[in-house]
């Protein structure tokens, strides 16, 4: 199956596609949905929705995993977080996709096995995980093997994903022992 | 010119539709979508989204006004601001809608003179400038000749759109005298 991971926001949006086979997680694509600073806000939300539609449309993913953050600085970037989560589960859902949200913790935790990681723990397990040391088409390396991104956006909505991935696997695991 | 004003919710959302002639507001509709909370969160968004859309191809306006809220008692809260302000951005923008945001003291501003207004008295001045105190689709009174709703939400709607009516107004009489 093709998991949709995404890490949502207004500026610019993370987005990740793996597959997940019975044992195996693959890489597909990752990257950067920007739109400018300066385009006014509803424009600019509208702008990832389409862009975000394309990704899936590209891909056919059969599921998507939204970072859910519950907590923000303030109300200002709390009402920021709920458009660009907002954004992303519209796309996904006119897209036909499953919808599942989980928080920035959990996914720590599922792709780390540390809900504390820094978003540089994050990124190197994701590419172990994904086995993507060359050939990618992300393109460069950051000197360690690894495919090289500009923002960590793109490596946490991977991250995302494979979070979902083993959440299935734990729950198929649970349902055989029933 | 018709123009839409929504006061968005992730649970309800009110709408309210009027058009504006030059020197006349005239009222045509308004209600409250609504979603049933026990569904996901996920899929509350979508059917909002779906029924301001199915609002929109009734009535053809020309521009969106919708409220925006700037505080918010909890991060929580602020996030599902932020949800349901993008469902009514999304949609609007996807119907080919300008669309323009007002604060909730600036519409209360607006369509009462008095930025602390209580939402009965906005109401009601709502209807008084609408002129709609029969023959309305909105059905019953509330015993003192207006029409009757059930919640504020529909009537906060109509104060957004008529907000943006005076706006649109100042804004080309300013235009005039230069």
């Amino acid at each position: 199956m093709i998991v949709l991971g995404v890490d949502p926001g207004t500026i610019q949006m993370g987005y990740g596609v793996i597959k997940s086979d019975d044992q195996r997680l693959s890489y597909i694509d990752c990257g950067v949905l920007k739109a400018p600073a300066k385009v006014p806000m509803e424009e600019r939300l509208y702008m990832m929705f389409l862009k975000l539609k394309d990704v899936i449309e590209k891909y056919h993913p059969g599921e998507a995993a939204i970072e859910r953050p519950f907590v923000s600085k303030n109300a200002q970037s709390a009402i920021a977080i709920g458009q660009a989560q907002a954004v992303a589960i519209l796309a996904a859902q006119e897209k036909g996709l499953t919808v599942f949200q989980y928080t920035p913790s959990k996914v720590k935790q599922s792709a780390t096995n540390y809900g504390g990681s820094t978003k540089d723990q994050v990124q190197r397990m994701v590419w172990l995980q994904l086995d993507a040391t060359a050939g990618t088409k992300v393109g460069g390396s950051a000197g360690l093997g690894y495919p090289f991104t500009e923002t960590f956006d793109p490596t946490d909505a991977l991250a995302v994903a494979i979070c979902h991935t083993y959440e299935l696997r734990l729950a198929n695991s649970l349902a055989q022992l029933k």
